[in-house]
């Protein structure tokens, strides 16, 4: 199979109690790529400004992650600024400059046109068409979504709703967008609009799955110290995706396992900043949390 | 082995967003013997007053709750009034009359001397001394707490916490006992006061099991319509003990799916207001919602 991510690349300033960090490399693309390539070899639709670093795409090149589709234009680097309370669910957005991001229509190689998953990562939902028709046929088309498209383009989210097949969305996501204050009749709820899959996400109480005539749980690692939660959501797509992606069928075990394999992949997310759990995290320290899940869960 | 449980037997009058119930039967005691009771035969102390009903009284020994523990005192039965807001967790109490519950000193009947499991819900730390000289040597020493103690009687409950094995606490009970806001490193400070065990309730997200060495979680069952949460965490505690008594030792195999039936019992509770759900629940439903944990959390 194969699996394509259409989102951003980006720079980020972060400040979270245990510290700040300046203008390092971020957005929905980077993480949710780097936590799939422990499984498949992802590819990458986005657009970065001249100013972002070579080491950085090197990096993401060592990690097997095809960046064909990653334009690099003149101008600056999408750069978003966040400020986490002591509680990590608390977060401000201090800025958004969108700089090369502002203008993009995603271009997809024609390389990636059989794509068998793709995952439109926060994308402007009027903009999903001009990039899905440069795919044929894919198995599973799942996206993500935002607070600001909810609240400034309801209707055509929910007309996106009717013609994906998995939507993740955090827990405040789930109940703006369905209205519902439980958890349980927001994701059942968000069901019904379309998607055959919804992944609601609920950060240090881990995730729902919810599909037509089922739901599953999995648990968030149990994590003393969160060190920085930017990027956790989009680890937790890549390390869903990509381990779907790998094992080739979307049958209901694999959708339990992609499940624990995202909360595994956001759980490293979190444990350093930005991006550098990733740097030094192989895959049998995956496999290693995969199995301490076992013990988290079983009984 | 046996299981005491020393707490309340009230009247609750609750609003929710459900409708409005005056002085239904309630209280810590009442709900933790009724999930007990689907396991073992709990014994409760505990004091009501003259206007407590009879009908009540049959039922419980209907299901097999011991209640030679139990006093009629002249005066008005312990009376809580509470509201709750369309989120579950948002409880305003309204009224608290203690009337006969004022003065209690627990007396632990002889019979009752040689518990296997005590449990003191919602005692005033001050108070556990006078009950447990009345007990031999229990092997699980249990105990719940509440804010009003933590935030009246902070230093007694330190004192307690080094004597008991184990620790029911909700969230926002845990933070303020801790000090920590992370519920994980709560958790784990809290094993370090002095329980072996500390049962962290997370209402709608589950619950987690600390140990000196592990770490357990179980979700909550996926309900979409909370009519009444009252008693959920007294279920929960209910139904932990008394599936730990019937299994007769306390191996971790067992704590694990004690506190499987700790959620089950918890999320039946949930379902309809005061204890109305226990008047038609039996076995085979309790049954048959452990396998649905199963399904719910197996991959």
């Amino acid at each position: 199979m194969s699996l394509v991510i259409v989102g951003s690349v980006a720079f980020d300033t972060i400040e979270t109690p245990f510290g700040r960090r300046e203008r390092i490399v971020g957005g929905s693309g980077t993480y949710c790529s780097l936590a799939a390539s422990y499984f498949t070899r992802p590819r990458v639709v986005g657009v970065v400004g001249r100013d972002f670093p070579r080491s950085a795409i090197a990096f993401l090149k060592s990690r097997h992650v095809d960046l064909h589709g990653l334009k690099v234009r003149p101008g600056k680097t999408f750069h978003w600024e966040g400020r986490y309370e002591k509680d990590p669910n608390l977060r401000t957005t201090v800025r958004t400059e969108l700089n090369v991001f502002k203008d993009f229509r995603p271009e997809v190689p024609a390389a990636y046109a059989g794509a068998d998953i793709v995952y439109l990562a926060n994308i402007d939902p009027d903009g999903h068409e001009f990039i899905l028709r440069q795919f044929r046929k894919p198995r599973l088309l799942a996206m993500d979504t935002i607070r600001f498209w909810i609240e400034t383009k309801r209707e055509a989210l929910r007309r996106e709703l009717g013609r994906i097949d998995l939507l993740f969305a955090n827990d405040e996501e789930a109940r703006l967008l369905s209205g519902e204050q439980n958890l349980i009749a927001a994701g059942q709820a968000l069901v019904g609009y379309g998607p055959r899959l919804v992944i609601l996400k609920k950060g240090e109480h881990g995730a729902l799955v919810f599909g037509r005539s089922f739901v599953f749980g999995v648990l968030a690692h149990p994590c003393p110290h969160v060190i920085d939660p930017t990027g956790a959501g989009d680890a937790f797509a890549g390390g869903f995706l990509g381990y779907l992606d790998r094992a080739g069928s979307l049958v209901r075990r694999n959708i339990r396992r992609a499940a624990v394999y995202g909360s595994v992949l956001a759980s490293f997310a979190i444990e350093d900043f930005g991006i550098d759990r990733f740097c030094t995290l192989d895959a049998a320290a995956v496999e290693g949390r995969f199995r301490e899940f076992r013990r988290l869960m079983s009984f």
